[in-house]
């Protein structure tokens, strides 16, 4: 069994690495920041006597040997990068658990046939740089090295210079250097179907599919008093239009269907000019891609009609498009296993944020755990879960590993 | 009559102050550009022999003395500050119009009964510090001065800082010493009337009322993935639902109302995070004040239904309240009469643009001349009058005020 003290101390000194007074944490991809969390991350990998292996896009890996030199690894983890403001336990939690799942091997001298390998995945937000879960994406071959590269985030700071900049461009291609048997991820929920269904933990299913992107109306910049309704080529009406939509999009479509704008940025932003360039994004998300698919091309048809109404060009880029994934029922079957072996309280559930593990499922068989989390809260300070809750989720993965790896 | 040579080439002088690459101006109220533009004036003052006076909030003002001691000067001018990127007629027109009244003057030995003053306002533009006309409204008593210093730009730079820092705060206090005779504006028009009806010059007759504000929504920041629609709380849909109505508002009132989002900032402003707070501005113009104050009233209501709709919280704050103005009998018909006798194609209009004349016309007889805009075109770099429209009108502007200071 885990060791419950060290596993809950453990998620508290990673906390402390880009902690914010509000007890959040600002520790964007390939920041300072995430420099020193990866940093400690190799530091705890090395008190276990594990060897650190960091690929060309920052993605760090460390294994722990299996018994059977043939047997395909099971690899566990999550990533340690976090939102703007976000939750401590967002991704963290999964990779805390899989580093207490090898140190508890080790203290308890358990063999496995197959080897166990940890990992943390570069830029899992998507915050800083789009797409998220990049750098499994990479990996799993779903994006190309050199254009994922050259990304860039809103200050022009570029992706690979950043990378080198924290010291964090490794040696190991990246891409996958043999078979791996499976990968199974622990996460928080980050909406409210465990604690609205009173259960200890979540036995995933699957990952909805994503559209991102973002769309840019280019009007006439004129002065906001003398210039006639009919005269206008107003950019941010046309915004305003299309992202009243965007909310209102997913009611006509599927049950889990959801819509957002998070981002927009007007020029010249000034109260008596009629602005003239808005950048605002869009993000649909649904268990099935023929949804995904219509809502991306609604959006797009509102922005055409927005762009007539309001007499403006207009142009799009596509920012991330993701299948909605099934996972393996072995996978599937072992977590709920595991959940009912330590007496859980379980359910099935869909998750309805993007997880590394979209992309690992197009590597090995793939699996995942989710903690409660109260309020359904994410992607903000007050993100919480429990201790219990995270103990429990953390023994599941555990316990479903061992499995796995035939410990 | 006034030296068209000098006139075209005092014009494209000041435009190198603050000029830019696209051939506007980014002189901003305050900023080091205004100092020098400001300097530039002060110059152009001292070589005609005029003692500049600089007032407590920035207003400069210089002049020329009549010949009859008991007379009440007339005064005219504009402004010399500009648009983050405006054009290179807005205001700097007025002003260096009053400045070849004063040289032509003074060529030809032509006496006045009543003294002419020139004055360059703080602070026209609005776009720094809010509101608009803030340096005539201070002077004219409708705002106070300690509120006005107290103002801060979106960096957080405080304005009575910033006058300082320009070496412009003055030592007269900012209100009238006197009484005027009456205060004569010229400004492009910014609107695309004259142009429309082929006219040389405008004989304006009043200026439009404003209601300016801005409104904040506060949400919850949440992941905008696993979050259910109807869970969210979303700042930015209450926003954007409001900035359309802000748009199709005007057409159920007058046929001249006109409404406007200049202004958006969101946050935390990341791709996959529900918005949690979002301000946006509002700006609706009529000459009828109660049609200003419908207008008013139907954006706090939108406001009140989004946030009721979305469940988010709201605040509003008025950034600028001024009535419809209609310009007194006596200016009107000497700007008309002027006009006339140089036989120039004019027409009456009403100002679609706030001016300092706004808050003059509660100090004296008021009135002003517009120039011709090409395509109604302002708050832009592509802002153009023609040489032969700005000369007209400059010609319009010299006759009338001549004629009012008895000459
Ligand atoms: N799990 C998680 O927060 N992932 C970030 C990418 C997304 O789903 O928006
Ligand atoms: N004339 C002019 O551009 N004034 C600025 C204030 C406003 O009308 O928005």
């Amino acid at each position: 069994a885990l060791q419950r003290e060290r596993f809950v101390s453990t998620m508290k000194e990673q906390a402390e690495i880009g902690g914010t007074d509000d007890g959040g944490l600002h520790r964007l991809a390939l920041s300072d920041e995430d420099k020193r969390i990866r940093d400690w991350f190799a530091d705890q990998l090395a008190a276990e006597d594990i060897t650190v292996r960091i690929d060309e896009f920052g993605n760090m890996f460390g294994r722990r040997g299996g018994t059977d030199p043939d047997a395909k690894p099971v690899m566990v983890g999550s990533h340690l990068d976090s939102q703007p403001y976000g939750g401590i336990y967002d991704g963290a939690l999964g990779v805390v658990a899989a580093l207490e799942l090898v140190r508890t091997l080790n203290d308890e001298e358990i063999e496995t046939e197959h080897p166990i390998e940890i990992v943390n995945w570069t830029n899992e937000e998507g915050s800083r740089f789009q797409p998220a879960m990049q750098g499994s994406g990479v990996w799993a071959g779903a994006h190309s090295l050199e254009e994922e590269y050259a990304k860039s985030d809103v200050d022009g700071n570029v992706f690979e210079d950043e990378l080198e900049r924290i010291g964090y461009k490794g040696e190991e291609p990246c891409e996958p250097q043999e078979e791996y048997e499976a990968y199974l991820e622990l996460h928080v929920e980050q909406g409210p179907y465990l604690e609205e269904n009173e259960k200890d933990v979540g036995v995933v299913t699957g990952i909805v599919g994503f559209t991102w992107g973002a769309i840019t109306f280019h009007g006439e910049a004129d002065h906001s008093g003398p210039t006639p309704m009919h005269y206008r080529q107003d950019a941010l009406v046309a915004a305003a239009d299309v992202i009243s939509q965007i909310r209102r999009i997913p009611s006509t479509l599927g049950e889990r269907t959801v819509g957002t704008t998070g981002y927009i940025d007007a020029k010249p932003n000034s109260i008596n000019i009629i602005p003239d360039e808005v950048t605002f994004t869009w993000g649909f998300r649904d268990p099935s891609d023929d949804v995904i698919e219509e809502a991306r091309r609604r959006v797009l048809e509102e922005a055409e009609w927005a762009a007539e109404r309001e007499g403006v060009e207009w142009e799009y880029e596509d920012r991330m498009r993701a299948p909605a994934v099934e996972f393996a029922d072995v996978c599937v079957d072992a977590v709920q296993s595991a959940a009912d072996d330590l007496e859980y309280d379980s359910m099935r559930i869909f998750s309805g944020a993007g997880h590394d593990a979209t992309h690992m499922h197009s590597v090995c068989d793939t699996g995942m755990v989710f903690a409660v989390s109260e309020n359904g809260k994410s992607h903000n300070e007050s993100e919480y879960t429990c201790w219990d809750d995270c103990y429990s989720a953390a023994s599941t993965i555990a316990n479903a590993a061992v499995d796995l790896a035939g410990g």
